[in-house]
């Protein structure tokens, strides 16, 4: 019986010639990450293991990127035990200025290869399956312990292929793709599993794109999401990763809990409502629904196709004057890249207020926070009560090109409106 | 017996043909001014007033800058606030991503002229003046009633002239002469009284630098600073300034309470030491002080020429590897030909994150807030205990050259140091 890519990476990591779905592994990490909110509670829990030193200082990365550059005291307070802890164990970290959001930071800084096992106290690590590498989220002790120990337990997830044949429609992106797939699945219709994205459509896909669908992942309820390496993976770490990677593949006889395929020819730009992610619809059955604000960014979309496609719907036009457009860029060189070719400069003069790296809105940090009664459309990874803001407010997902247009239109709109 | 420029502009506003210190006045306002902080108190008290209409909606402005973008729920009521106040009141109103810090916005705007009488409900509106107009800041329940009235009341305010002389010393603007003045008056040498900025070397001055001076003159404790119109004025509202506006000069023979002069080829680049805007000291004499943060923006230096100088000092340069050098451009349009003139990359390079306008950490509010033990290089106009954060941070006040080569160096330093 063959096996999945995922459990080769497992197997691999925890010395064994092979696993399957539902052992119980001890399994050697290779990258252990934690941001603001996280790494206080896991410096915490670090110190009461007596623990002096972490088990490799470049294997452990913190980015204090959710309430940063501070919102409050609180904050720099949180943020000043992850830097002093950072200095003193000089583990790799990022400062203000210098960093991004964590999950568009790590893969661009070439910290994450194929085949990697990396955990993150942070539930979109899965993102960094998009490099074909097994990451997911786990707690503050989990991540305490391993900084520790430079090992973590899992069990072996099964598997789910998902497989997207035909021509991606205009405007139809990874993020279009993994809404209608958690549309199809629901918000624990992947629990504990992993999802394995393959097919023809996802070849023709951009690695920003598939960071994207990996990251929402989660969304399904997923341990982790997976996708082949190929060319496009291999350039995008050409250059980037220095450490030595593994290219691990999916045997053909591997075994598949369960095989979704779908025809993508099919798939329109999607919107999920409020309040789960798996609430989608295509952007022609949404009706007339009236927005307050736009939020362009995040660790699933913040990347350059994204400002790219936000750039060219928002060029020459402007952001209906009800409206707050927010683009945060997902890290510095996004932004400076962005600034290069243009695009900063068409969102301003849009009338977009362009932010400087942050989680910020996603979470309900800051950097846009939605009052009562308040509609946002965001191309972040969830809209759950409250994610925003006010616990009476509401948030729709999209992707870059349906919240570029809904910013002009006023209410939520296809890209295809305003062109 | 002669009359000042500011008794001018008081005595034309109330319908007098001259006033004199001390005289209690009822004056017609030409631009009532209030932020998110401000407003929405100033807004409850119109409603008790019983009035329907504000005395003429071109006439109002409300500017949503202190917290936004939203920083939390609480902000985002407020500013919720402000705008349906500003959609039933048809009143000029910015809108996040439109807008820009208010005192760097309205001169920008045409919204302020020479002769003008200008309140607002935020204490640095005292900025104008440096366009030869009486600005001074209010509080919410005069703003209100102002609003209803288009009126307000006044004491004439004695004046102290201020005249420089000499040549500017490199790496010396505005900034460092405003701080200079304070040290020398103290932070109530100038209570009520009005402050008139005269002398080559304020002929000299740009119009940024101007503002900036302007814009402290309340942190001597004036009620307001005012600069003679000269061409530099002239061409500065020249197709910005849609309403007629009137040049008043002060007359030969007018009455002042005090003269002092200073010798600017004597002013190095100023520090103001925690925790009043007097600790003034030269650069050179402020001796090895280490610190974690530096803001360049704000209503006092968040202007272009304010950023072409920090561009000069640190391009091709790292922000140092402690320190976070955060800037944020004082309007939309100033982050906009930031970008054209390649500013904004230079900061990036640098390793600085850029914001999108706001007043954010000038005031505690937002966007790098300082904890415990904390020190901060800021441009902004007031240090006082907790202003930026924890009480027991630190906030030394500065020009931008001197801001931008502690970002640098890691701890106070002349821009000399660094080039």
């Amino acid at each position: 019986m063959g096996l999945t890519m995922t459990e080769k990476i497992l197997a691999f990591h925890a010395g064994l010639k092979e696993v399957e779905p539902g052992q119980l592994i001890n399994a050697r990490i290779d990258l252990a990450l934690a941001n603001d909110i996280t790494a206080p509670l896991a410096i915490k829990e670090f110190r009461r293991l007596g623990v002096s030193y972490v088990f490799d200082p470049q294997r452990v990365v913190l980015v204090p990127d959710h309430f940063t550059p501070n919102k409050d005291i609180k904050s720099a307070e949180q943020v000043k035990i992850v830097r002093e802890f950072a200095r003193e164990q000089k583990v790799i970290y990022y400062e203000v200025g210098r960093m991004g959001i964590e999950h568009c930071l790590l893969p661009e800084e070439g910290l994450v290869g194929p085949g990697d096992l990396i955990i993150g106290a942070d539930s979109h690590t899965c993102t960094y399956g998009a490099l074909g590498a097994f990451a997911t989220g786990v707690g503050s002790t989990d991540l305490a312990a391993a900084m520790a120990t430079g090992e973590c337990w899992f069990k072996v997830p099964e598997t789910i292929l998902l497989r997207y044949y035909g021509t991606l429609r205009p405007w139809v992106g990874g993020k279009d793709l993994i809404l209608y797939t958690i549309g199809d699945l629901g918000v624990d219709g992947a629990r504990y599993k992993a999802l394995e994205f393959t097919g023809e459509a996802i070849a023709e896909l951009s690695m920003d794109s598939r960071f994207s669908m990996a990251n929402m992942a989660i969304e399904a309820g997923a341990k982790n999401g997976i996708f082949p390496v190929d060319e496009k993976t291999l350039e995008y770490i050409r250059g980037r990763v220095k450490r030595s990677y593994q290219v691990y593949t999916s045997d053909p006889d591997a075994r598949y809990a369960e095989i979704r395929e779908y025809d993508v020819s099919r798939i329109e730009p999607q919107v999920a409502f409020p309040h789960l992610p798996e609430n989608t619809r295509p952007i022609s059955q949404v009706g007339d629904i009236k927005i307050d604000q736009v939020v362009i960014g995040s660790c699933t979309n913040g990347r350059m196709e994204d400002l790219r496609v936000a750039a060219k719907i928002l060029r020459g036009k402007k952001v209906h004057p009800e409206v707050r457009l927010i683009i945060i860029p997902g890290t510095q060189r996004i932004y400076a890249q962005a600034i290069e070719e243009g695009l900063i400069s068409v969102f301003i003069e849009a009338g977009a207020a362009v932010s400087t790296p942050t989680c910020g809105p996603c979470l309900g940090g800051h950097m846009g926070i939605l009052a009562r009664g308040e509609r946002a459309v965001a191309t972040t990874n969830r809209n759950f009560v409250g994610r925003m803001g006010h616990p009476e407010s509401e948030v729709y997902l999209a992707g870059p090109a349906v919240a570029a247009a809904s910013a002009i239109k006023g209410r939520i709109a296809a890209p295809e409106e305003v062109l």
